[in-house]
């Protein structure tokens, strides 16, 4: 089931892909397919909670389980009110690094996706979280530059408290994948 | 104890209500008994830990009452927050849309109220957690709507960024009430 | 371990203090020594997880070991984060009312390294939890009036978004320290 909800989580990251090269008419079709994978993904973490409540036994400890389910639907949410955003503020055109935010997501939604298989046999999760956790300190310098660039830019304030909801976001993102990534490292701890 | 915290939450929300009637020189009056409300609620949390700490045997999980009570305060903390910055940045018209966030607000009050002296039997408790996840849902509308309002609007920056966070907050409320279902509906799951 | 992560939170709290009066020309070092701060807590929290995860039998909860830690990293990270911006952004000059902020930092974090070694006999930790939650009370206040100076001041929107980010960094730290003192609270109560 996590394997489901890590696939889901592809597929939002190519649309926010999608979104940087689209028109602005183009848009509000990319945003409605996110909010479709973003009620998938909602399901998947529906039935991960349900199946984990009426269980007596668990393959891992309850509260990884817990904790990992969420983490994964939160990196769904943050992908959907990205997109959401960008249509809702009708912003013309998004600051030079918001393509780079989107290549490490897209980048640790991969990893991500690769690693929840192994879940199973636990084998080959070390390189996974070290990548990951370098992914999220890459974002966290990309998104400070951003908000340099945006405070000491060309726009208004009102344009920077838009496009800055919309980085933040971005960057909320990436510390989930990190959550994600440490919970795992923890489950596989506990199993070795 | 449950059910203490969450009619004072109930209080708290009248206040609320109160505040967007209110002549602006009667705010600071309100958000004086909203202070009291927050204080009594604090003392009910710690109430709550206290007896949670202190017992061996538990009516149900120890990490789900310990939640429950969090989110329950976390609620009056932010209604208080709310009220606090509108007198603080002496707001002088809440925008359109603000009141929707509170109706929101009041109903969910009011179904965690009643809800609360259900967990004894654990009966009747569906209905409420479906419908304040719907709640949440309409209340993450109406909040991305007031912010698109405040950014494409005929607000100065220093006003937006005012009324963001005092909006922003109300959300965070919002999103507590349905931390609170998402906790009855585990304990319910594993009752059953 | 608890101790060698609050000592390095005494020594990012001085740094904090020595950024006030340091000349801007002087900052970028201070930052740098920051960083070499922020990285061994990050080891040291790396540690306390192997040592958790690895170990059957804990000292304490493993969930209030892991949120102790995590607690603490997390102190020392909104510290950088506000070093960090102060560069980053450029500022001028920071706006009174932060120096009263890193003052309260600066006492909580020497009353948590104080408190930390006491884990092992549990005794005099009733007034340190007492007085770290008074001085997150007052932190909050300094933080509500610093919002209220920086939107009702001689600043433009811009100056007013970098200076507010770094005010709530510096708030979020303050939260980090109540964080650090509910679980001291809670372990104690559990181990009386």
């Amino acid at each position: 089931m996590f394997a489901a909800s890590a696939d889901n989580i592809v597929t939002g990251s190519k649309l926010l892909m999608e979104l940087l090269g689209a028109d602005p008419s183009a848009r509000a079709e990319i945003a409605e397919r996110m909010r479709a994978a973003e009620h998938a993904g909602d399901d998947a973490t529906h039935a991960i909670f349900h199946q984990l409540n009426s269980s007596f036994i668990t393959p891992f400890d309850r509260e990884d389980i817990y904790s990992l389910a969420s983490s994964l639907d939160d990196i769904m949410d943050f992908m959907e009110e990205a997109v959401d955003l960008v249509v809702l503020y009708q912003v013309e055109e998004l600051p030079k690094g918001v393509e780079q935010q989107i290549e490490v997501l897209a980048r640790a939604a991969e990893l991500t996706a690769e690693a929840m298989p192994h879940l199973r046999t636990m084998d080959n999760l070390t390189e996974y979280w070290i990548e990951v956790n370098r992914l999220e300190n890459q974002a966290d310098q990309i998104h400070r530059k951003l908000l340099a660039h945006l405070f000491n830019g060309k726009y208004d304030a009102i344009e920077v408290l838009k496009l800055k909801q919309i980085v933040d976001v971005l960057e909320e993102a990436a510390d989930a994948f990190e959550h994600v990534a440490n919970t795992v490292e923890t489950i596989a701890v506990k199993e070795s």
